[in-house]
């Protein structure tokens, strides 16, 4: 089901802020798709995010799969609001190996206030894919408290 | 209650596998203290890890709320084993601000397979601690599967 | 993609386990329906089940996402294997009113020892039906304890 | 650290919104005691409550665990506001089993909207107490919107 943006410049938002994370640039992460309720970021995979076995970080992992999901509300929210993650629970379910890790957020129940997303991390290694995690999140709409993006 | 490890060299062996995590130096975390199912990790602040409104990040609060719950859970294991997340939640309570984040690890339950861990993120700002995740997970124990550490 | 069932005789193992968690005769749930990897539970509403605003209790509804969910791996393990939650992490989304509460757990990884499941409930009201509350969760396949079902 | 109660009439709006929990009856549970931002709920251990390896229902376990996290948050919320879950999580530890459950709430973030709560679970079995589950999830609290309790 496609859902209704409320502020025609969602994308110009969403990859505006994409941008003001200073931590996604440090991941070496970028924004590959955005549309409304649904946002995909892709994490090329190299030695600086692997943990002790050779996989990526469940870190590393994570905060691709939490910034897609967190934009998919965003492109969600009227103009002028910000988002903040209020939680969210992460199921590792394979070794994220392989070329690149590609985070897929959707969004599930637009609320007001509240928006609960889902988002999935699929590895790819060799021309397959991998389901390898999967967040089930909630985020916030914040309107008018000094930040925006 | 303190916990019995099973491997009187738990210390050197959580010592030298957050060593070979790659993600844990990208961040430019440390290892500030090993006790049995117990890890504290520190995460001095900087601007390659905050998010668009000039906190940490949740994906690198999450990051080392994650290793340091795994290796407090890795603590108690046998020598020769390896440790993976299985699953967490993390709350994020306030915003990441301050000099540091120092992540504490616990473990709440310690079976033979699987390990049941907290971890709690607290921020510390101008002499102050405020605590702003908290995370609650599963840490599974492999053995004799070619990985270690 | 519709998974391998590695016992034929899985839909009367699923169906004679249910029938003797005496938890859900007392909610009121029946077995709905029972596939490789997936099982529906439904719960019709009755004031038994209610919290103090009319809603079916958060609680009720996690009973069957649970059920559902752990049926659903249950599907898939061996004859003479037992399941268990490790953990589940559940979104309300809408309150949940209506005649019933139709639960859908499906596997999304099966291993050897953990399958990662999400469960939907969704509330059937006047012709219409709105997703309430989504779980995601992680069941345990125990084999040789003493225990089975 | 205890917390302060926005209103001195918590005790009885929390002992009064939990007996119009219907649910709670049904399960057989009890109110045990009610602090500023703690809440105790005891559940005497009965076969209609039982899984079928014998142990109590998780989805039992979970309702008093929620049941004790959104009263603890109510304790604190003002008067004529409006208590909903918004999500938790639960790691369940060991079969509950024995003579009766004792569900022990606690807020460890007070908002405004939201209230992050802790909650656990301990079976009381012998006279010995052993923790069964714990769960980390948020509550919400409604102003105005014709609910109430």
């Amino acid at each position: 089901m496609p859902m209704e943006p409320q502020d025609a410049g969602y994308e110009a938002r969403v990859r505006d802020s994409f941008t003001r994370q200073a931590f996604m640039a440090t991941l070496g992460a970028r924004l590959a798709r955005v549309a409304p309720g649904e946002v995909d970021i892709e994490l090329p995979v190299r030695e600086a995010l692997l943990q002790q076995h050779g996989s990526v970080h469940a870190g590393a992992v994570t905060s691709v799969l939490d910034s897609a999901a967190g934009y998919a509300a965003f492109s969600l929210m009227p103009a002028g609001a910000a988002v903040v993650s209020v939680e969210f629970k992460v199921n590792l379910l394979e070794p994220a190996r392989g070329e690149r890790i590609a985070a897929r957020g959707r969004v599930i129940r637009a609320g007001r206030t509240l928006f609960v997303c889902t988002s999935e991390a699929w590895a790819h290694a060799d021309g397959r894919e991998t389901l390898v995690a999967a967040l089930q999140g909630t985020m916030m709409c914040l309107i008018g408290r000094g930040v925006s993006g």
